[in-house]
Formats: C-alpha cells, sequence, structure tokens
C-alpha cells in the first residue's frame, strides 16, 4: 500500500539559526514536506524585513529546494510601514507570542491594543497573523500552563471582530476549546494542529521532558477534539508541525533550579508520523488535505509547476524511528525515538 | 522570634529499605518529627503482620527515638485474621494503591467491593484505611492524571457510606474537590496534605521532573483550596509529607523511553519548610494543630510523657536549603534545594 502526497507544507516550524539550523534545515525534505514556515523566534528575534530575508538566505544556502514561508516576529519596534515593506518582499506572517509562555518570547506581547495599527496595516496588505493561544500563567486568576489557552481564546475572538478581514491562525491548538472557537469564527480564522498533539495526552509528558512543549499536551478529551475535526476534513484545520529542535541534555536533564526545555522535535520523520497517527484514528484519507490542501488553500499558496513534487509514503511494518541525528558537535534526538511508525518515505 | 511545637507528627512518609533508608529515616527527627506514620510500598510489599514488624525494627535501628506506625498495603492475600493479628501487634492502618498510579504500587487494587471482608475486620477492630484518591488513567474515559482524584471521591463515598465507622484517610489531596468532598463526610474521614502541595502547580513541574509527584500538583485553584482549609484551622486536615526520595539520577535524567521517579522528597527540611509556607499565606497560627494536634487526635496517639518532645524553631532570614543529602553511595536532593527558608530547627 501506498500514498503519493502533492507537496506536502508544514506551516509552522522552527529552523533555528548556526549550526543547529545545518542540522535541522534539511530534516523538512528529509520529512517529506516541500514548504517550511519558518518561526522568527531566533536570538535575536527577526523583526525586520531585512532580517527575515537574510535567514532566508541562509536557509536556502542549506537546502534550496525548499520554499521558505517568513515571518516577523511581532514587537513593539514593527511599524505599519515595516509591514508594507515586509508583504513587497514576500514575507508572508506576523508572529506573536505572549510574554515568555515559550521558547525565546521574553520580548513577546502584553496587551494587543498597541499593534492594532500594525494589525490595520496587514489586513490592508493581506499579511496573516500567527498567535500563540496563550495567555502567560498568574495564580492570582487561576491561569496555568493547563487553561493558558481556553482564557487566550477571548483575545482571539476580539481581535477577529476588531479585523475582520485579517486572516488570522491560531497556532497549534491543543484544546476542545479551541478547535470549537475557530470553528464558530468567520472564514479568515484558521488553525493549525501540530502531530504531537495528536499523540500526547498530560500523562505523556508527566515527568518526561521528551514530550514536554508548550501549548502543553492536556486532557485525552482535548487530544480527541483534535482527532475529531481532522476526520471531520474541517479545511481551517491543517499541519503546523511547531518542530523545535533543542540540545539533547536541555531535554534530558534538569536540575532543581533549571527546568528541561519545552519543544518536541518531529520534522526528520514528520509525514510518516502524521500518516502514522492519522491511520490510527481512522483518518488516513484526510492526510492529503491535511498536509497539504487546507493549509495551501488559507494561506494562498497553491502548488505550481515549480513547486509541484510528490512524496510518496509506503506502509511498513514497524519502521524504528532513529534515536538521534547529528552534524558535527549539533545533535537533536527526535519524537518517539525508538518507537516504530507503520509508514516511510519512499525515495 | 521562635515557635515551640510538641512533638510533630508525620501522617505519611517513605523510609524506603537498604542503604536508602539508612540515609533517609534519620531525616524525619532532623527535620523536626517525632512520628511518623510508614508507608509500606516496600520491594516487595509490606503485606504480613511479620513483614511490618521486622520492617519496624529495622527503623528502630536506624533511629530509635522516632514513634514509627506501622501500615500493610492492601491486596487480595490480606485476610480479616490477619487484619485481627496486625491490630494485636500495634499495626495502624492499611495502605490502598491504585494499581499503576505512583512509586511500586504495581500490585494496587483494582476494584473496593472485594476487600469488604478486610474493610469489615478493619472497621470491627479500628484500624484506619489509608487511601491514595486517584483511579488509572484511561483515555476512553478522559482521565488522566488531572481528574483521577476527583474521579476517586465516589469510591470514598462510597466507602464511608458502606463502613462508617470505619476511619479512612484521602491521602496528599491536591484539589478543591478532594478538600469539598472530605469536609462534607463524617468524622471517620480525613485527609493529609503534603508540603510541596501548599507550593505547586501545574506549572512547575512541567518540565521540572524535580518538582513532579504523584498525585500530580493540580491548578493555583486547588492549591488555594488547600491552603485555604488549612487556614481554617479544620480538624480533618493534616499533614502528611507524602516525603519520596529517590536516587538523584533518576529525579533529574530521563531517556525517551523511561520518564523521571515521581517523588518530592522534604523530609530533612519539613518543619521549616511547613512552617515557611504557613507562614507564606497567613497560617502559621495553625502551625501546631496542622503538624502535631489535628493528626494526632485523628489517630487517637496523643502527646505522653514517653513522646513529648518539644521542637523549637526559630525565624531566620533565607537559610538555604542544602542541594543534596549523602551517605556512602546513596544521596537525595531535598525538595527547593537552593532556595531560603525563613525558619530553622534550634538545636
Amino acid at each position: 500500500m501506498s500514498l503519493s502526497i502533492p507537496s506536502p507544507a508544514d506551516f509552522h516550524v522552527h529552523l533555528r539559526q548556526g549550526a543547529l539550523s545545518t542540522l535541522v534545515t534539511p530534516h523538512v525534505r528529509a520529512g517529506g514536506f516541500r514548504l517550511a514556515y519558518v518561526m522568527p523566534n531566533l536570538k535575536p528575534p527577526v523583526t525586520t524585513t531585512d532580517q527575515a530575508l537574510a535567514y532566508k538566505s541562509e536557509l536556502e544556502k542549506i537546502d534550496p529546494e525548499i520554499e521558505y514561508l517568513m515571518t516577523l516576529y511581532l514587537c513593539p519596534e514593527l511599524t505599519p510601514d515595516e509591514i508594507r515593506k515586509a508583504k513587497a518582499a514576500g514575507i508572508v506572517g506576523v508572529k506573536s507570542y505572549p510574554r515568555g509562555v515559550t521558547t525565546n518570547s521574553e520580548g513577546g506581547i502584553e496587551s494587543y491594543e498597541v499593534y492594532y495599527p500594525v494589525f490595520e496595516a496587514m489586513q490592508e496588505v493581506d499579511m496573516v497573523l500567527n498567535l500563540h493561544g496563550e495567555v502567560p500563567s498568574d495564580p492570582s486568576t487561576n491561569t496555568c500552563v493547563l487553561n493558558a489557552e481556553p482564557k487566550f481564546l477571548t483575545h482571539l475572538i476580539k481581535l477577529h471582530r476588531d479585523f475582520p478581514k485579517l486572516r488570522i491562525v491560531l497556532e497549534h491548538a491543543t484544546t476542545r476549546s479551541a478547535v470549537d472557537a475557530v470553528k464558530a469564527l468567520g472564514p479568515t480564522v484558521a488553525c493549525t494542529i501540530t502531530a504531537h498533539h495528536l499523540a500526547l495526552t498530560v500523562d505523556d509528558w508527566a515527568g518526561q521532558a521528551w514530550n514536554f512543549c508548550k501549548p502543553v499536551a492536556k486532557y485525552p478529551d482535548d487530544r480527541e477534539a483534535l482527532r475529531e475535526v481532522i476526520k471531520q476534513g474541517h479545511p481551517k484545520f491543517f499541519l503546523g508541525s511547531d518542530s523545535a529542535p533543542h540540545p539533547p541534555e536541555t531535554k534530558s536533564t534538569c536540575t532543581p533550579t533549571h527546568a528541561c526545555a519545552a519543544g518536541v522535535y518531529t520534522s526528520p520523520i514528520l509525514l510518516p508520523l502524521v500518516a502514522h497517527l492519522l491511520e490510527s484514528f481512522g483518518a488516513l484519507d484526510k492526510l492529503e488535505n491535511f498536509v497539504s490542501g487546507f493549509g495551501r488553500a488559507f494561506y494562498g499558496r497553491p502548488i505550481t509547476k515549480e513547486t509541484e513534487s510528490r512524496v510518496v509514503l509506503k506502509k511498513v511494518s514497524g519502521k524504528k524511528v532513529a534515536d538521534r541525528w547529528a552534524l558535527g558537535q549539533e545533535s537533536v534526538v527526535p519524537f518517539w525515538a525508538g518507537k516504530e511508525l507503520d509508514w516511510e518515505i519512499v525515495h
């Protein structure tokens, strides 16, 4: 049994910088993908058109066969003029991180109102707003990593109301509330879902940092909601892996004063993993739209003669996921290391 | 400023066996306590009177100045006759672990009905039933570590209804639901609260295995409920530390296929830690009853001439918690290693 998928597109991926980038960027293609929607949370964050173009050219040097869609990091320095410049330069989106909730988000936003002139310009030139949909934890309001996403949804709803034509993507949804909210909003609002959130619940990251990421995986019923909406073939929901490499020692080891890094790395196995998971809950027939059609449609990135490249998967019986990928001093450990997948890419 | 506490009693502690026991048992006294209610989840578990007495005598060899109250591990081999024998030998309680939810609980219970003859005998001779109040995770019923305790409460309520005179302790409560349920039940039902659950929420163990224990710390509002009931000076709620030592490498490090050990170790700093925490939420005036009076009253263990031993705490400004305690090859890392406490024991 085999499946041929046209030009799979990962609408949320972290390709990092420096030596780590050299290791992980080729994993986009190795994992079966031809398009990477690239996150801007570098050190320093990508906040200008020039930075984004320079970053894109670095990535193209590493692997020129991938279509990189670039993003800017929402921050007070970002102006409506810069938005217009970015749009003209082919930059696709602006990513918003609430302050302090994930890797390199220390410069993230605290309130959206101050960004309304920027959003106005984005709406005008049709750039996409990518939302990390969590509010910061606050014990005084009973806010913690478990309800940070549901509590963010009022912001999403308000942004959509105030900018109905602005295309907004709620990134890496993890809760039934988020799925329901996105379904209820207009056609300019979509949602990415990661591979790992289709597999994990809170039990899987309790004491197991390799499965720990932000947003954290939630209740079984939340996972079920993500699976259901894919099974339904709902066109607003498509893959964004949020594949996030970290040096293995920052994942494996914590001290009493230093926690493990948040992030799950799926790039090198992404398409087989997604096929495996979708098959496990009876949604294999939705694979093509989930990993290519729906996201490309929302972003207005149809497959062209130039970007057409079919990826063939074949059914296998239990192919083991490698324990580690390495290049020079750098290495990364993938999600499901040592476990088995029932699909592999035909080369 | 100083406080004098009469014979503090820890109504839930893991003293382990072998070399680790030799290291940690003296920490009961070092942490300011004079009574230890000892958990039976050894390898193999303590399921007979003879085992419990042998274990007690090992502990007394290590530190004879502690009053050890012994427990049996609820399992199919336990008979009403053994209960009567245990009672006659001075054994105080029987601990029930749901199967597979925490350290060495693989032999735990799946259903309570089969134990009714045992509970009948316990009620008759007045032994205490100690409940690890979590149901096993089951994605098909949306059960996970976050709601395993609320979902257990129906079992608690039924057991109390069926055995109204049986003294039952819901151990290490972590949720508002559990606090409310215990409050609503009759005077034979009480509840222990750990020190660390007064400090932690889910955010603290996300990616930080040193704060990971079972039951996991929950929402800020759940922590608030634990704090509130102590502030109220409610006599059904008293300290059981659930202090659980593990080899440091099993806490600090996980591989993709092997999670970190669940357990937080508080014994060597317990009384100063509890004083520090109670003071932080305005409940220092409840310290004596929380760590001595209420638990002793429920268990019928008043302080006698023989067991009277006042422990004096003094207020200090920021005493650092040691990074590690060691003896020979064994070592343990305490909760809050490297952080500061505002109270210390006067020796």
